[in-house]
This record gives structure tokens, sequence and C-alpha cells, in this order.
């Protein structure tokens, strides 16, 4: 079988099996996960004693279950996988993720070997190994999923990570930013399928228009310095490289039994094959959501509205800190804006400006900085906690308002800062992301996080139009 | 009167007038904050119409209250701000805290005069004015404060910030953390009291052990750098320099009409003086916090526990980036701890090391890792959100019973990440960081916040220490 057909059946499924399904088992969540998520196949949960779990019939051994099984999950101790990928192979599975760990990351000669030995046996079954140690396939189109909360909704986003938590993380806080995915795949050890063959599979997948990657080690270094050069030619890839220092590496080491590789030697790696290279989960998905929700904005001058006076100052710094410039306010547009917003007593009424509680001034005052030539981007802030009275809590349904319609009728990127931290806001601020997100605003939780991700994405395409260039010549 | 006796004055006022109280003014706010708060001394509030709110009597004028009053909050428009001080100046009124805006920071000429006036009339009559365009004062023994939600006890610490917005949200943020307030006090525009004046009282002040500052600008370079000194000498001072880049000096000057300086100048000045420096109001309170719980480390060497193997790589990379190191275990302590734990399948059991469900097992682990003396502090990691099945929830209780049992029985310093962002598990977050706070431990959003300020702290106590040194040679 062509490899990237295997993954083909792996992130579509038309059967799942489950391996080691017991009342109170890991077996049992991935089928209670995959009942939550509305898979639309056949799910076979298997337990040497039979009976029935959730409603569902359990088979003694998948060598029982009448089809050749697309995709099964191993939740039985290490010790039974070897029996297990001879019993698959036997009914003709096609894909096996092991959620079972106890292999080479133990750093044990007893943990490399019993590894090496299922490869072997899977090899030879014409049988495809995701993990071991892992969580395996998210796939939203196919309701194929390990947790109950992850979104059903497809989306264009690829995550290939090596760290289930990391993987569990990240997409449910991407969720929160309005990210949704195409494929996600928890890749553990990565005894078989690798990063490598997830980046070719990504190359050709039209689902997919930007890849995030979580990565410890790669055993390949040349297929990946070329599977990842063709894949970042044809769409963003934002990597994270997991065990960067020495630190670091040594935990790679026992998490995933990878060799995390010199830092450096990563770093002119990722650049050379013009990938976004990013250090936290956080930076991550700040990236992500700049990538997927913000249209290219023509440079770095910055419109900022929002409120509070000492907000607007830090924000003011840690824009310009990062790179981007806040212009000042030609006269006229200054006289325009008094007339919308009048000069009320204590409000910031330059660049920033600050938005007072009626809407409509709001909205004329943004949208007359907006159409001056010296502005590429508007930034809005709005920090939850800061306001002392419940009297101002309008303001922020105000402010989402306004920026709401600007982004519908102005054709000049647009982010929000979001800012929260105080418990009796947090519903307030919940219900304001999610007005945003809705209507495909990128939103972030700093200023600073806010410009370093728009500063990579300027510099991805301003690097891509200047090889373009040098094509042309 | 003497300078510092006035400010005593504001800090403990037996009586509050306040001028401008209507059913839907800031002042009614300024009166429901302070009947929340529990002030203890007398509430007149002003207005020309008389009456009654909120069951106490309302008073036409300052001059009819029949006794001098000690702080008086003005929410009048600025216009009438003039005949206000005339107003207290004949009551022989203390302190007058203007929330009144509409002054320098205007940049208009005749905002600036007006601010002028008040001065000189202020000044004239013997009364101290704090602002204008500020929150004024929150000082938590006598119950004054103007929000509802501060907490009601005190604490060691001292906040000096020239941004009402930044003191709420500050104070919001920090009382999660456990930080208590000595005084707090937004200052405004300072046209009378300002930073000088403020820390020329707290290096005096013995209910304050630790200060932190939000300073837009200063208008007496000399006598702060004199005044910083002296407290800096005496007490650990955490400044925050707001308007630090070209944006946001020109934000800071519409904000508080302040003129901010260069960068260059005031890093020096402040690095001269001993001074914490910090750019964001996040990194103050990591700061605050650590001077706060936690104990001094003999050095950079850290113990890590914590669970998910993904989270681990990305603390362990945080904490050695940041210029921590991770020591390996030696192998008879290795042997202990797997002792304690067994060789649990997935579960890494280096430095970090990942705490499994039993806690009696956790604990015992946890006491082999920070008995070594290769180990200067322990860094616990709980990162909510990554954890696929509401079967792990129990762990963040074990994580958190062995945390602050780990606390009470052993004296090498402890501090906590916690890491939230998922809303499904907010209570419990919040659950866990009170458990923690209560048992004073420094908690933290990141490893990077956390490990940043461990390492301002050691820096600190290094300086000092070094100039120690070389004073008695």
């Amino acid at each position: 079988m062509k490899r990237t057909a295997s993954l083909d059946i792996a992130f579509s499924p038309a059967s799942v099996a489950i391996a080691g399904v017991g009342p109170v088992t890991a077996g049992r969540n991935y089928l209670e996960s995959l009942l939550d998520s509305g898979f639309k196949g056949k799910i076979y949960p298997l337990n040497p004693r039979g009976g029935e779990i959730s409603g569902v019939p359990i088979y003694p051994n998948i060598k029982d279950v009448p089809e050749p099984v697309d995709y099964v999950i191993s939740c039985v101790p290490a010790d039974l996988v070897p029996q297990l990928v001879e019993d698959c192979t036997e009914n003709r599975a096609k894909v096996l993720s092991l959620f079972t760990a106890g292999f080479s990351e133990t750093g044990t000669e007893r943990g490399r070997r019993l590894e090496a030995e299922i490869r072997r046996l899977a090899q030879a079954g014409g049988l495809r190994l995701i993990g071991p140690n892992c969580m395996g396939v998210y796939s939203p189109k196919s309701g194929l999923s390990f947790v109950s909360d992850f979104p059903r909704e497809s989306g264009a986003v690829a995550l290939v990570c090596q760290s289930g938590g990391n993987t569990i993380y990240f997409v449910r806080l991407a969720a929160q930013r309005g990210v949704r995915f195409s494929k996600v795949i928890s890749y553990g050890n990565a005894c078989d399928v690798d990063e490598s063959d997830l980046f070719e599979y990504l190359t050709d997948d039209d689902e997919t228009e930007i890849v995030a990657a979580y990565i410890e080690g790669v055993k390949d270094g040349g297929r990946f310095y070329r599977a990842v050069t063709r894949l970042s030619a044809r769409k963003p890839v934002i990597v994270l490289k997991g065990g960067y220092t020495e630190a670091g590496a040594r935990t790679a080491a026992s998490h995933t039994g990878s060799l995390a590789g010199s830092n450096a030697i990563w770093d002119g790696l990722l650049q050379q094959a013009g990938v976004l290279r990013v250090h936290t989960l956080e930076e991550m998905l700040d990236t992500v959501v700049t990538f997927l929700f913000l249209p290219l904005p023509k440079g770095r001058r910055v419109a900022m509205v929002g409120g509070g006076g000492g907000a607007s100052v830090l924000t003011s710094d840690a824009c310009n800190a990062n790179g981007f410039t806040v212009p000042t306010i030609p006269p006229k547009t200054a006289d325009e804006i008094t007339g919308f917003l009048g000069t009320s007593a204590g409000m910031i009424l330059t660049n920033p400006i600050e938005f007072n509680m009626a809407p409509e001034a709001s909205y004329n005052t943004a949208r007359s900085l907006l159409s001056l030539d010296a502005i590429d981007l508007l930034l809005g802030t709005c920090v939850f906690g800061q306001q002392p009275w419940p009297s101002f809590d309008l303001w922020f349904d105000f402010f989402c308002d306004t920026i709401i319609r600007l982004h519908a009728d102005i054709d000049k990127p647009i982010g929000v800062i979001i800012q929260s931290g105080i418990p009796s806001q947090e519903e307030h601020f919940l219900a304001i992301q999610r007005r945003l997100v809705e209507a495909a605003i990128p939103v972030y939780y700093s200023m600073s996080g806010a410009c370093r991700a728009i500063d990579r994405f300027l510099r991805y395409h301003q690097k891509r139009l200047a090889a373009l260039r040098s094509d042309c010549k």
C-alpha cells in the first residue's frame, strides 16, 4: 500500500476497533470520546471477556471482527502489543494507533527491543503504526476524536504533534480563538508514521492550508529537511521544536525517546526551509490565528483603539517596542474625531484613541482613522478588570459591536487584544471573545503577542515576495 | 503641616466627603465603594440639592459639614474645582483627591491654567491635592477604597500608580495571587502629591515592605532620583516606566500630561538607584509575588515536578533558556524514586519528574529530590486542559496536596506554575490557585515568567551582597 494511502485511511476510517476496553480503562474513554464526537463508521470495542459496553457489543479479539478494520486503537499493556499486532494483521487492519506506552521512551533495552519488534511485525503484516505512546488521530470530518470536547467542525489547520498533552491543550486553546482543524495527529515515539510521512501527506492535502507542528526529534534529518522544505513551499509551516535546551532535550528523550539535536542546527535548518519557528504553544497559536484570519497588512503603521489611559500607554509601548509604529494623526482628522467624540475630559484622542460609550461616535472615529493612507492596520484593545464600577460593563459590548461593524465595512486588517484575569468578569470576557471569533476576527491575549505574530506574518510574506522577485530576474 | 503628615491622613482618614454625589454619578460609585469596603469613619456626600443617598444624609456644601474633613473626593466637573478647593480650605479639609479630569492632560492652555490655579489655591489654603485625573487612595486598614471588590485585609506591598485603570487591574490581579496591600495610590497628573512625596513617605512606613510603582513621568528628576535611591536602600522597589517608547510617551502625555523622558536615561537612573525595572504589569506582579513569598534560593538549580510529558519538555526548555539549570539525578536517588513511583509506562522519572495519582509516592519523590545538595529550589507545574479525560481531574488536587505538604515540611524554596485557558476547567483552576495562595506559595502563570522573576530576585540579592562586601572592606 502507498504510504499516503494508509494515512488517508487513518484520517477517514470507516471502522474503528479499540483494544483493551474495560469499565474503567483508557479504552473506555476512547470509546466514549468516539461516541460523543459522532463518529460515523463502525465501532468495535475489544476485550477477551466479551459482553457489551455503552450499548456497543464487545468482541473478544480483533480476529473475531467480521471485516478488516481501518483504525485500531491499542490500550492494552505494552507486553501484549506484539500479539495485538499479529492479530491486527490477521484481520487485515490498516492502521494501529498505540496509546500504550512503555517502549523506547523508557530508555531501557527492553523498551527499545519491544518497539523494534512491533515495528518489524507491523511492516511484515502491512500494518501502519502510529505511536506508541500517543493519543492518535483527531479528524473532525470523520467524527474521529480521542476526547469529547474537541470541535466537531473541520477547518484549514493541520496539527502534527509529538506530545499528546500538548495536542489536547493546543486544540482546546485554539478552538476558543476560532481555529478549526483539518487533521490532527499526536504521534508519540514515531516508530513508524513520523513527521516526514505526515509532512509529505499534508503537502498534497487540499483540506489543509496551514500546518502547525510540535516536534521533539527526528530520526532521518535529510528526509525531514526535504519533506519540510517541500511542504513549506506550498503552505505556511509553523514549528515548535521541543527540547531545544540541554534540559529540554533530556526530558524529550524520556518523553518520546527522541534525540533532540542541536538548537543551532535546527535553527539553520528551519530557516533554510522557510519554516516559521516559535518557542511556546501560545506563540504558535498567535501565529496560526494571524495566518488564518488577518488579511496581509501593507506595512507596520498601526491605529490603536480601546479604553483606559494606562492600558493605552502600555499597549503603545508594546506596539512600538515590537517593531510597529503608531503614527500621529493629521490635524484635519484630529478635528474630525473631536467632532465625533467631543472633548470629553480624561479621554485620549490622539492615536491610540479611547472609545467612549457611544458606539456610533466610536465607529465614525475608527473609520476616519482607518481611511488614512498612513495607517496599515487597526488593533483594538479591551482590558477586563481595569474598570472600577459595573456601569462600565456595557463599554465592552459597544467596543465589540464597533469592531465587528468596522470589520464588515472596511477593507483594512483588524485585530483585537483582549485581556482577562478577573474571575468575576470571565463570563463577559468569554462572550466578547466568542462574538469576535464568530466574526472571524483574530483575537490575541497581549499586545506584544499580537505584534510578534503579525511581525512574523509580514516577514514571511516579504521573504516569499523577495524570492519570487529574484526568480523572475 | 509636614508633607508626610498629610499623607498619613490620606491613608487613615477619620472622615471622607464626596463632592458631586447624584443618583448616577461617579460620586455615587465612590460612596457605594466606601460603604461596601467597611470604611470606619464618617462619610459626607455633597450635593447642592441636599437630601439623602443610600441612607446617608447629603450636605449641600463641604462648608456645611460640622467638622474639618480629612479626605475629600472630587467628582464635580473641572470648571467647578477651583470653587471646591476654596470651600475645602474654608472647611479646613486636609486632602482633596480629584477623580475629576480635564486639566493638563488635555494638552490645552486652558487645562494647564486650571491645574495651576487649583494648585495655587490649595497651597494657599494648606490643602494637599491628589491627582487630578486619578482614582485616589485605597487603604485597607481604614476601609478606604474606590471599588467594592478590593481585599479588606492589609498586606506588606505598597502600590504607587499614575494610572487609575492600571491600579485597579493590578490590585485585582495581585489579590488572586495572594498579594495584599499596605497602601495604594492612583495619583494621576501629580499636580501636588507626586511619586517623590510618596517614595519619601514609604521609606519610613513600617507597614510597607515592598514598593511597586507605575510611573509615566516625573517633573523633578533630581528629587526623584534622591527619593527612589533612599527608598530602595531600605526596601525592594519595582518600577514599571510607562511611555518608554516614542508612541508610549506620546500617549502618556495625553493620559497624565507627563513628560516621559528618554528610555536610556530612565534605565541608567533606575539601575543606579538599585531599582528593579519591569516592562509589563504581569512582570511586575511576578516580581512582587517572588519577593513576598519565595525564600531566597541558594542558586539556580531547579527540581521540577508536574505532569504531562510535552508540558515537561516545554517547561524544561523555558527553565533552561531563562538561566536556570535542571540537574540530572544521581543514580541512588533515581533508584529511590523508582521505588516510590514504580516504573509506570509513559512517566518521566528523571528531572523533571511526573507526579502520579498517588500523593504519598509523589511526596516522597519530591522530598528525595529536594534533599539533594545539588538542588536549590523546587518548581511545580500544573497545566489545566492537557488531560484528555475527567478521570485525570483528581490529579490536580493530589498535586496541590503534595506541594502544600512539601512547603510545610521542607526548608527549600517552592514555587508553582499553573496554566489555565480552558473555560470548562476555570473553576478547578481557581480552587487550586486559592489553596496554593492560602498556603503562601508563590504562584506564576508561565515557567518563563517565574524564571525571569526569580532571576531578578537572585540578581537583586547578589548585588546587595556585593555592595555590602565592598562596604566592609
